[in-house]
């Protein structure tokens, strides 16, 4: 199935037109830029057929072996960048783009912030118009495709939250975090980022009710069977629930802060690379960047859970190629993007606004914490005695526990 | 085992100290070279802990999976190398070592072909003891360890003949392929090449009888027998003997031609590459190609010969990283050296003495194949009636089996 003998005789073929039939051009620069391509086709062609597969399957495991070495060469071409000044790496993306390495022009989301601005007599709410642009729907398409890969509505609104209290915090170093009060907390956080969350929730509890199985597309009879079937190969091949508890250990809760902390550095990086890197927000480069980091990002977050929930968990033992990229790659970004010579890491410390959110948000969640592991041990005591009265009906009690859960997210 | 969580942690380390403590110098060339090599050594690392496991495990299994890096690292850079004309590839040898880049001093070997020359009075053997450079020792290395990894006597013997038929053939090409008769035959074939593949096959029949018990290092009770542990980690964890059998069926026979080719292709690749880069044969990067050929080599002949000897062989199931990068490395040193603007590939065709000379081995090659099969037969035929003769001794005819191969090695 990894048709390894069928890309090995294309490159081979490949490999013999270059050299035979096609004249070696004499610029220089033009064939540097050509064997990197070439190089990186390659090693993607070797990847592809040759890397360990992961947990995911469909549409095909190909697919996620692509990504994991997409996300390689991607890292070595920051540790690249990360060796140059900032002035060559801006102009090292002249190479990729011939219109990128120029500065770029602010956009400030702050200034005006009436809602109703009663001294523009055209169009009062222009303010609110202003602020509708392509980044409300990459919001939305943004935290839909994140609460797929954290599968867990609390941990969404947390990140989601603390996200904007790092964009108060950090508006000093990056011009572009400065918005209205309303931007931060009803379109980013209630209107965008919620309805995200709310339609993955939603999309998750399909997922996870959905019946899987998997027969062969030419053992189905209709024409509308087959269709959908191969629609469905797009659908994962089964669903793991992610359940995180994190108040039932150490080892978890660590695990869940330390996930949650990736996460925000993640978000993070994604505006400090553009901002270093003088990438235009609307780039194709930067919405590839992010298709990859979720595609990367949802395989890690199914490793990490899986390994969470192994009980022969061993130290040392942990093959997470996706982990190690995911978790590499964001230290690289902030590496690049944390340049003490030029970068906005130098305008200054975190200021006092951040220290005190950090530690309410900190306190609020291990209050909740607390209270949702109380309750879910209450509950599951009531359901051992219900269990224990009905003379052990093991069935009613397994379908008690998903309907538990269910008004508890919700409550949130 | 694999330490990744080791590893990323001083990745991590050391990606904190290249940003924040390490000033970035201001030049570009040199940044630009930091920057490839930090990006393989991170690639290594990457490779090291999370590639594939291969059918080695002896010294360590990330041995086998760093020399699958480093294979990919190689093939990287011959396929910068391809896209670039030949003058500018010759001058990339620069960035590597400064003395590279120059044209190489030619060497000629043949010439004065007298064995007992009468015209020199003070030493009439002066051409034998020309003769006997570092290559003596290097062909006896070399055959030695391409004996551990095809071991088998027969093909070895066909691969180290027909080697020199084609140096033969190409001596129109590469100058230094031109010899003396007793250059070719006796000091090559018979002399290194003979007793390298004679102390290869002394050595595999040890490695076959040896006893395969693998205590852990603090239950050996004595120091020697502590050593002695130690030591014996780099030999296999167990062995298996190959059994090419080429006659048997049409699929191995193929297999077996293709294996003596692509050998034949790597070793000639060794010698046109060489030429055509301007490498010196006694430059440091030379011997370290060859070292990492065989280790790759080692492996990818394991992975064709369990590919081989499965009976469960399906097309395109053939998950071998090791094979995938032998072919396609050797394919692509082909292509480099083959380069028809300038490499030696524009003086002619192949001669009509090679195309005779192959001729008369294939035939000689499969009368031999025809014989040992028939005898093979015949004798397993014999051990049959044998048994029936014994009642069923299953264990006698096992143990015949070995016995039975090795005066048929022998005899060849």
């Amino acid at each position: 199935r990894a048709h390894t003998l069928t890309v090995l005789f294309i490159l081979t073929c490949a490999l013999g037109y270059v050299t035979l039939l096609e004249e070696t051009p004499q610029d220089t620069a033009y064939n540097t830029k050509r064997g990197i391509v070439a190089s990186i086709l390659v090693f993607l062609c070797f990847g592809v057929t040759q890397a360990k597969d992961g947990p995911f399957s469909r549409p095909h495991p190909a697919y996620w072996r692509f990504w994991l070495c997409v996300s390689v060469v991607y890292e070595l071409f920051l540790i690249f960048i990360l060796f140059q000044t900032v002035q060559d790496g801006r102009q090292f993306m002249k190479y990729i783009d011939p219109h990128l390495g120029v500065p770029l022009p602010e956009r400030d989301y702050g200034g005006n912030c009436l809602i109703y601005d009663p001294g523009n007599g055209t169009d009062p709410f222009h303010n609110i118009w202003d602020k509708l642009d392509g980044f409300v729907p990459a919001h939305f398409f943004g935290w839909y495709l994140k609460t797929l890969m954290i599968r867990d509505w609390w941990m969404c609104m947390i990140i989601s939250v603390m996200f904007e209290f790092l964009e108060y915090s950090l508006e000093h170093q990056l011009p572009n975090f400065s918005e209205c009060w309303w931007d931060h907390w009803i379109m980013d956080v209630i209107l965008c980022n919620g309805l995200g969350i709310y339609c993955g929730m939603k999309t998750l509890s399909w997922l996870s009710l959905k019946t899987y199985k998997w027969q062969g597309l030419w053992n189905i009879p209709t024409y509308k069977g087959k269709m959908k079937r191969i629609v469905f190969q797009f659908t994962p091949y089964s669903w793991v629930k992610f359940e995180w508890k994190p108040a039932s250990s150490l080892r978890r809760w660590l695990a869940v802060c330390g996930i949650i902390f990736v996460f925000l550095l993640a978000e993070l990086n994604t505006f400090y690379l553009k901002f270093v890197l003088w990438m235009p927000p609307e780039h194709y480069l930067v919405l590839l960047r992010l298709v990859f980091f979720v595609n990367v990002g949802g395989v890690a977050m199914r490793e990490i859970y899986d390994f969470m929930d192994d009980p022969t968990f061993r130290r040392g033992r942990m093959p997470c190629p996706w982990c190690w990229t995911y978790w590499f790659g964001t230290c690289l970004q902030l590496t690049v993007s944390c340049d003490p010579q030029e970068a906005p890491c130098r305008e200054g410390p975190l200021p006092f606004f951040l220290q005190a959110g950090t530690v309410c948000c900190v306190c609020c969640r291990d209050i909740t914490l607390r209270y949702k592991e109380i309750r879910r041990q209450k509950q599951e005591h009531r359901h051992e005695q219900d269990k224990c009265l009905s003379n052990g009906d093991g069935h009613s009690a397994l379908l008690d526990e998903p309907n538990g859960n269910k008004p508890r997210e919700r409550k949130l």
